[in-house]
């Protein structure tokens, strides 16, 4: 027997308008290895938001309502629709995690039955999803879907961040915008692991949040005394490796300056071209959309680049990245807990006064859908 | 017995004066696995140039001829002299490759004797150098040393390119200043090769340069049309590597917006980060001591780096490096022929307008010391 589900869908059309709807779709039974899930909880990221709204301006959305379900639209500004270039006439599923209770399970699936699993695979702004039973992981007992719906994004990619920085050979790592949901459990996890974060911030009220959790490094980049602040705190953990969410300025070049500042302090080169040690920053978001600059003062052994979770589970391949998502089911309520300021239910998630909250993206909120 | 030789040293006092002299040394016999060369060639590499005269002010050169040899000396400028800061007050050697005959040999080396060969140790600016056997590497007979002075920086480093390709899965690449001597040379390796390299130059005399060895991609940056030139060229090659020996500036970072442009181009991607196919910048020169910059339209999979040929040398080992110089041995008067448009001797090396005018590193004009 089939289940009707409700999924949020995303369209920029080729004339750059933004259509957000509710569609009616039909999930099929449960082949052998696969399972189906009635979504309860999923988190709005970053990542989700930059699909659902793509590069549309939010002051122009509205809702038009012909005939059956409402529809809300925004205009993309024409200089922008080449950005969206890619995606243009095409619906596109969202919700990048999740999770829910197994509501059916194929023959090889039936031990998931009734529990709380967690999901990765996309498509989570919806009522019910159907999965290889592979790709969802269960909960220990008496964990809710709402402690468990951002058991991957974050979680992962703090995991993520921990493992380039074993396989690349470093030691200790800084973190910029650190006051962030996902900054603060790469702090948690750092403390539970025994390695040394460089938390870079920008706001006094940023630091509180993380002494709060028990972080020892932090500068703060509108200090007058950032640059001293963050070569002493690099030279005290030895971190090599950056991991940077604004992207766009001077901030990852400044890192791997300092970088290179305390590690010929600590052994001078015996050439022109500064220290031999790798200075690594990865850039893994893009707060700031403009350009990147890197100074010459970062020496010879320098790299700077993208980094996405994807591309790292790949990686490292499916079995070690279904090993990390076990020890998050395990730490769900502990090292990889998340909190959320706001529920909304699917219907919701479309109105304009809602989206232009959520779609703020300020420091400590984060919204759950509720399908 | 010992040999007397007179040796190129600089120095730059910690008060920021640059002292260049010729030094007298003793050479010691050699051991059983060493030989004793007669250094013939050597030529002046800007790597050297970065050695000999560090951020001194070639204006300020003038000649101290106090007592014995004569000393030049040049004034650095004060805001640059930490710049220097890890070589003040040490007498460095220069010189990093050159030809020469060996004159003596350990028991384990006779073979060697009378033979022209090749050495990339350093100090070659010297009358005489003593080495291991193991790092010295004989030409074909005929060979003279003024036609195998280089063949350890640049042919290495043309060489290194192309393992640099193959090590990281790329197939074509990029290359800026294209029309040097070393650019030159990897054209002439890359058709010997069967790969294709996309050349950027900056005059119309600079492609002509390259077309005469046969180039087939070489696009002006000073062309209004240069990015979609560029764009064009990468997406027919499948460029997804470049070596920029600007370092500074915006150049780096178009090559990968016009390498994402073209990756995007052939297979659109299904998500907001672009293509998931790796590009990558090596920085091996700075040209340019500007800030490096790199617009955010490059996607996600992407690097920006230093690359050093010793460091690279590192990573491929001793015996792979010693097949390489083998390889430019072979054919040192063809795939890795120099020219050059003037001999000096040590003394003129060390006069002030012999300086001025090696040290423009024009393109087309190469110096050979000859000791």
């Amino acid at each position: 027997m089939s289940t009707t589900s409700l999924e949020l869908r995303s369209l920029i059309t080729p004339e750059g308008e933004l259509r957000l709807s509710l569609e009616e779709r039909e999930i099929a039974p449960p082949g052998p290895d696969e399972v189906v899930i009635r979504v309860e909880a999923a988190p709005i990221n970053p990542a989700d938001l930059a699909v659902l709204l793509g590069p549309a301006d939010v002051a122009t959305l509205s809702v038009e309502a012909t005939g059956g379900r409402p529809v809300t639209t925004a205009t993309v500004p024409p200089h922008l629709v080449p950005r969206a270039s890619a995606r243009l006439g095409k619906s596109l599923p969202i919700g990048l995690e999740g999770a829910g209770v197994v509501v059916e399970a194929g023959a090889g699936a039936r031990h998931l039955l009734g529990k709380v699993v967690s999901a990765g695979a996309g498509r989570m702004y919806t009522q019910y999803r159907k999965l290889p039973a592979f790709d969802v992981v269960p909960f220990p007992e008496g964990v809710t879907p709402q402690e468990g719906a951002s058991a991957y994004v974050n979680p992962l990619t703090a995991l993520g961040m921990l493992s380039t920085m074993r396989l690349e050979g470093h030691s200790a790592l800084v973190h910029t915008a650190a006051a962030s949901n996902l900054g603060q459990m790469l702090n948690k996890l750092c403390i539970a692991d025994g390695v040394e974060v460089v938390n870079v911030v920008r706001s006094a009220e940023q630091e509180a949040i993380l002494r709060v959790i028990g972080a020892t490094h932090i500068v703060n980049s509108t200090h007058p005394d950032f640059r001293d602040q963050l070569t002493a705190a690099i030279s005290e953990t030895g971190a090599t490796l950056a991991f940077d969410a604004v992207g766009g300025g001077p901030l990852g070049g400044l890192i791997l300056a300092a970088m290179e500042a305390a590690l010929v302090a600590k052994v001078p080169p015996n050439g022109p071209y500064g220290s031999p040690v790798h200075k690594q920053v990865y850039v893994y978001g893009r707060l700031d959309r403009s350009e990147t600059t890197t100074p010459p003062t970062v020496g010879m052994a320098w790299g700077i680049g993208g980094w996405l979770l994807p591309y790292h589970l790949t990686r490292i391949g499916p079995e070690e990245t279904r090993k990390l998502r076990e020890r998050v089911a395990r730490e769900i309520t502990t090292t990889f807990a998340s909190a959320y300021t706001s529920e909304i239910s699917l219907a919701e998630a479309l109105q304009p006064d809602v989206i232009r909250r959520y779609r703020r993206m300020a420091t400590g909120e984060k919204y759950l859908v509720r399908p």
